[in-house]
C-alpha cells in the first residue's frame, strides 16, 4: 500500500470564516492533485464555537474538532498549525505554535505591528520549524512566469515598477466602520491591500532602499454599522501613494487604495526593463501582458495565457485558456509549504520574509507621517 | 451529530484520468463548500489498471477501488455512477448504470452517435433516475448571470447569436492523430468543440429550428504520432461553419474550429437583443460584456467582472474579482446534480437535452455534407 | 518655381454634404501631406442649391460653383469628376462623367442595382479612363499591413475568414424610415454596411466562389419620420448572415446588421492560417491584432499600433501612436487615385472591382431569398 | 459673396518640419470644417532656406514664403504668428512677436526654462493679444467630455489622479544623443513628455500644490548619432515619477519616461471622485473608459466611444465610431484660438497657463534634486 509507507503530516486549522474554508479546500485540492510525498491529515479544527467547530469538521472532512485553539496546538496528532483568525490572534497563535516547535502557517498580514513581526521572526528561527505567511498571490503561475522572466533576464536590467493595489470596497462613504478601519487591527488601505503588493514587489524585484509616501483619510468618519447614525471618527489611511528605490536600481510608484471605483481585486503592476516590459492585473490572473524589443512593424503588448507549460497551473488544467481560480493558489501555496516541509525548497513567504514586508510598510507610513524620504536601514 | 442525520449518497467514479481526477476535486470542493443535505461519500473509484485504481483511491479519498468498472456499478455503496472514461465506453457503461437504476452522471459527449444517444435518452427515460452530462461550462456563474438578463428581457426580443468555439491544438498541420480524429469516437471540431457551443446556445436561447453548414478538413493527413514519418488519412473536420435560426426568431452563425492560431479556449458568443447585446469568452471565464441601449453620451460595452451577487461564485469567493477556475466551474455541477437527486431542481444538461444537442449537431453535420438547409424536423 | 513646370488636375465634386465636405478635406490633406507630381487644383463644386454651392465652394476654396451638376461635368477645368451625392444619382452622374471622358471618383456603393454597375462598368471600359469607388476603409494603413502579411505568406495558408459590419443605429424599433430603407436606394443592411465588408474580404482574399445566406426584417414597419405616428412597411433586411467560401480555399461566416446595440463602427474581420491569426475592428483603426504559431510559452495576440513603417501613416504622423482617422482615410484614397491617373498604379476599387461587389451582395441576396447555396456563376 | 463681409485673419507660420505642415493642416481642416466667422488667410510661411520656404507655400496654400522670420513677423499681413521650430528659438520669436503686438500660437514647450516663460508671460500680458501653446491633446473631445463630467460632479469629490507619460523611442541604450538630452533645450523625459501630461493634469483638475520626485538619468551616455562609436555624457532624465497634491485634495502619482518598452505614446490617466472612476490613454484617442457606481450586479466599467454629441467630434464625423486622428486635434486647437481671437472664449493653453506648467515641472525637478517635498510657493 503506497500510502502506509509514507510518513503522514497532520494539519491543524484555526478558524472556520471564509479563510478557513479557503485553507480546507486548498488542502482538499492539494493532496487530490499532486503526488504528495506524505500521508497530508486534516487532523483537527478549532473554533472557539465547538458546535460550530464539530459541524464544519464533519463537513470539511477533519478528523476532530477543538473549541480551545490552545488544545489544537498541543493537540500531538498536529505537525502544521494553520493560523485564519482576525488578525489580532496571529501574534498569540503564532507564538504558542512555534512554541511548541510546530510548522505554522499563518494567514496575512504576519502581525499587527513591526514590533510583533519582529519577535515573531526572532521565535521562529529560534524554533528553526517551516513557517509561511499567505500571501498567495505569488504562487500564481503567471507570478511564476513573471518571475522566472526577469531572472532570466528577458526584460534586461530592470528599470522600473509601477504597482497599484486598488479595490472599491470602502469608496461609498457610507461603507461602514468595520475592524479594517482599525490600526490596531493592520486596518487600512496599506496594510490591508497595500501590503500585498509590497510582498509582490520584493518578490519579483528584491529589496527597496527607499521610498517616499502619502497618505490621506478621505473619509474622517463612518457610520458605525450599515445604515447606523451613529458616526465613528476613522484615523486609518483611505488610499496611500509612494516612490520606491528598488536596491536594484529600478525606480516606480507605488499605491494602494479602497476607495477607487470600479476596482474590485486590482492588483495590478507593470515592470519595464532596457529589453522590455511586462504587466500584469489580478483581475485577470491567468494573463500576463508583454512587450519585447525588436520586432520592428510586429511589435505590440501581447497576452499570454496561462497554460501547461506553467506546473502549477499544469497541475490543475491540461489545457491552455481554461484557467485557474483564487482557490488554486491557495492550494499551490500548500503545496509550496509541503515542499519545504520536506527540505525541498518550496517558494513562499516565511516570517523572515513577511517580517521584512511589514518592515517595508512601516517605512512608508514613516515617510507619509514625516513627509520625508526613509530609507530602509531609518525603520 | 450532524452528519448522522442525513442521508448518505455514495459516488462511484470510472476513469482516473485528468477528467476522473477533475471529478474527484470537483466532489471534494462541493462537499466542502456547500452544507450538503446529504452525506457525499466517495464510495468507490474504477479503473481497468488495479494498482493505479487503487493508488488513486488512497490519494483521492475513495473508500475502495475495482479493477472492473461492472464491480463498480453493482457496488451497493454507489448510488452516483460518474463516467470519464473515453466517448466510445459511454454507451455501454452508462446503460448498465441506468439498467442497475443508478443516477449517471457522464461525461460529454452523451454518445458516440445519435443512435446511441437516442437509446441512452430511452433507457434514462425508463429508468426514471437523475442523468447529467458534463457540459460544465454552462455552470459558470456568468453564464447564469447572461441567461438571467435574457429571461429577465434585459435585452429586449432575442434577434441575434454569433458563437464561435475556436481552439488552435491541431493547428500544426505536424499535429498528430489522435482518437479525436475518428468520426467512430466523437471526433472533429465539430463534435469535441462545437457541441459545448451547441448546448450553450441551447441553454440560452432555446431550440434551433433549421441549419446550413459548411464543413472542411483542411489537413487531409496527419502523422500517426507526434513526430511520425507515418500518414494517416483523416476523414473529420479541422473546422464547421453554419447558420442556425432559432425557434425564439433570432438568427445568427456558428463557428467550430481546432484550427485558429491563437485561440486556447475560445467558447464565445454574442447575443443581441432589441434592448442590448451581451457577449462572453470562456477564455476570460469570470467576465460578461454587456452594452444597455439608453444612456446617450455615457453609452458603451461595459465589463462585469464576477462577484458574490451570483450565488454559485459566493459559494467559492467572498469579494468580486477574485475569480473562479476551471474546477470550481465542475464543483458548481456537482452542486446542481446533487440538488437534482434531491429532487429541487438543479440546473444541467440531462441525457434528453444531451440528445438534443447531438440531434443539432446531426442537422449541422448533413447539412454541410448535403449542402442545403436541414430543418430539425428532418433529423 | 515648382509648381509651374507640373500638370494641372482640375477636380470638380458634385455634392455639399457630410461626405461632400469629406472629399474636399481629403483633397486639402492630400495636396499639403504628399508631394503630388501634379497641381491639383479644386476647380469647381456643384449642388442643386446655387447659393450653398457658392457658399461652400468660397468655404471649402473652389474656385468656381455650379448649380447644374451637368455643367460641371462639361467645364474645361474639370478632370475628374467627384460624385458624393444621394445613391440613386450615382449612375446618371458617373455615366456622363464617362461620356465626357472624365476620371470618375464615385462613392460607395457603385450603383443601386447590379444591372446599373455592369451598366457603369462598361461605360469605364468604353471610356478608357481612371475610375474609383469609395471604399476607404481599405485605405487604412493597417489594412494595408494585414494585405501585406497575407501576401507575404506570414500567416501560412489561409484557411477562415470571420467578418462582420455592424452597427445600432437602427437597433431602436422607433428609428425612423429613411431612403436607406428603401431597396431602391441601396438600402439595407447587407448594402449599406455588407458591401463594406464585402469588398474587404476581397481586397485580402480575393474571389469568393460560393455562399448561402439568411436575412431578416426585424421591425417590418418604422415610424415615417421620428417621433411620427405614420407607420412604413419595410421591405429590407435588418440583418443578413452569410457562409463563404473562396476561391483560395477559406471557408468562413459573414454577417451584417444595424440593430446590433453597442456597435457604431463595428467592421471586423478575423482571418486565419496554417501560420496565424490575425484580427481588425474599425472601431480602433489604428490597431491589428495578430497572433503567430511558434513561441511556445511566450505565444500570445499582440496588439499592433500603426506607426510610420506604413506609408500612409508616415504621411500624417511621425511617430507611432499618435493615430490615423476616419478623414486621414480618404486622404490616402485620393492619394492612390492620383497615382492611378498618374499611371502610377495606385490601389483602391475601381468600376470592374466595384461591380464584383455589387455582385457578391446579389449572390448573398439571392442565396438568402431561395434559402440555398449560389456559386457565383450563378449570378 | 459670403466672403467679403467677414473679416480677413493673416497667418503667419515659422518652420516647415513636421510640426509645420501639422499646423498648414490643421488650418486648412479647420477652415474646411468650420464655418469660421473670419477670412482665414494663409498669409504667409518661413523657414530660413528660402528655396524650401517657397516650395512649401505653394504646396501648402500659403500666399507668399520668407526666409527671415523677422520679415513674416512684421509683414503686415500677418495677425497671427504660429512658431513650430526648434524650442531654443520659441523666447526670441514669441517675443518678437509680441513686441509687433500680434497674436501668438507657439508650440509647446514655451520655452526652455522657467525664466523665459515668465517673460513670455509678462510680455504677453503687456501686449495684451491672444496666445496659444500647442498643447493640442487637450482639444481631443474625450478630454473635453472627461473634464465636462468632473465639472459636472459625474465623478463626487475628486479623489485621485494617477497619470503616466510613456514612450520608448529612447528604450534602446544605443538610441542616439539628440537635441532632446540637452537640458538648455527643454529636453529630458520630465519636459518633453512629462509636460503634457502636467498641463492635462491641470486642465482637468486645476492647481497642484505640492510634489515629491525621483528622476533618474538610466543611460549616462549615447552614441553621438545612430551608429556612431562616439559617445555623449547625458545628463537629463531617462524617468521621472512624482507624488502630486492636488488644491482640491485629490493625491496621486505622476511618471513619465522614455524608455518604457511597448509605449508609443501613452499619455494616460486615471481620475477617480467619491462617485466613479474614468480614464484615458492617448493610444486609443477616441475612447475614455468610465465606472459610475450605484449599479449593483450590472457594474463595471466601460468604453465611451467618441461621437457626435461632442461637439469637436461632430464637426469631422457624423457617426461614432469613425475616429478623430492626431492631426484634427490640431485643427480643434485652432479653432478654439480662432474663437479667442473673436473674443468667444475659447479653450487652450495661453501664455500664463503654459507658463504654470512650466513652473509646476521646475518644481518637481527641484523636488527631485533635493529629494524632499517642493510646495509650488517655493518656485
Amino acid at each position: 500500500m503506497r500510502g502506509n509507507s509514507l510518513p503522514d503530516l497532520g494539519v491543524g486549522l484555526i478558524g472556520t470564516g471564509f479563510m478557513g474554508r479557503a485553507h480546507a479546500l486548498a488542502f482538499h485540492n492539494a493532496r487530490t492533485t499532486f503526488e504528495l510525498p506524505i500521508n497530508l491529515k486534516l487532523a483537527a479544527l478549532a473554533d472557539a464555537d465547538a458546535a460550530r467547530a464539530q459541524d464544519c469538521a464533519s463537513r470539511w472532512g477533519f478528523e476532530r474538532s477543538h473549541a480551545d485553539w490552545q488544545q489544537l496546538i498541543s493537540d500531538p496528532a498536529v505537525d502544521l498549525v494553520a493560523i485564519t483568525t482576525p488578525n489580532l490572534l496571529h501574534f498569540p497563535m503564532a507564538m504558542a505554535a512555534l512554541e511548541a516547535g510546530k510548522a505554522v502557517y499563518c494567514e496575512k498580514p504576519l502581525a499587527v505591528s513591526l514590533g510583533q513581526a519582529r519577535q515573531m521572526h526572532a521565535a521562529a528561527r529560534k524554533a528553526g520549524v517551516v513557517t509561511r505567511v499567505g500571501y498567495n498571490y505569488q504562487h500564481n503561475p503567471m507570478i511564476g512566469l513573471a518571475r522566472e522572466m526577469i531572472e532570466a533576464g528577458e526584460l534586461g536590467r530592470i528599470i522600473s515598477f509601477q504597482g497599484e493595489f486598488s479595490e472599491d470596497f470602502m469608496g461609498d462613504a457610507l461603507s461602514p466602520w468595520s475592524w479594517r478601519c482599525e490600526e490596531a487591527h493592520a486596518g487600512g488601505a496599506l496594510a490591508d491591500l497595500g501590503s500585498h503588493l509590497l510582498a509582490m514587489a520584493r518578490y519579483l524585484l528584491g529589496d527597496v532602499e527607499a521610498v517616499c509616501a502619502d497618505s490621506q483619510t478621505v473619509h474622517p468618519q463612518r457610520p458605525a454599522a450599515r445604515g447606523s447614525n451613529e458616526q465613528r471618527a476613522i484615523n486609518i489611511d483611505d488610499q496611500t501613494y509612494a516612490l520606491l528605490r528598488f536596491a536594484n536600481g529600478a525606480r516606480g510608484t507605488f499605491g494602494s487604495s479602497w476607495l477607487k471605483h470600479g476596482y474590485k481585486n486590482h492588483l495590478s503592476f507593470e515592470i519595464s526593463g532596457t529589453l522590455g516590459t511586462l504587466s500584469f492585473d489580478q483581475e485577470r490572473l491567468n494573463e500576463l501582458r508583454l512587450y519585447r524589443a525588436g520586432a520592428p512593424g510586429r511589435d505590440g503588448f501581447q497576452r499570454i495565457l496561462a497554460g501547461p507549460q506553467q506546473p502549477g497551473y499544469a497541475a490543475f488544467c491540461p489545457a491552455p485558456g481554461h484557467q485557474l481560480g483564487y482557490n488554486e493558489l491557495k492550494a499551490l501555496e500548500v503545496h509550496e509549504l509541503i515542499q519545504a516541509l520536506q527540505g525541498n525548497g518550496g517558494n513562499g513567504t516565511d516570517f523572515a520574509e513577511a517580517m521584512e514586508v511589514e518592515r517595508l510598510a512601516t517605512a512608508i507610513r514613516l515617510a507619509a507621517k514625516e513627509m520625508r524620504w526613509v530609507t530602509m536601514t531609518d525603520v
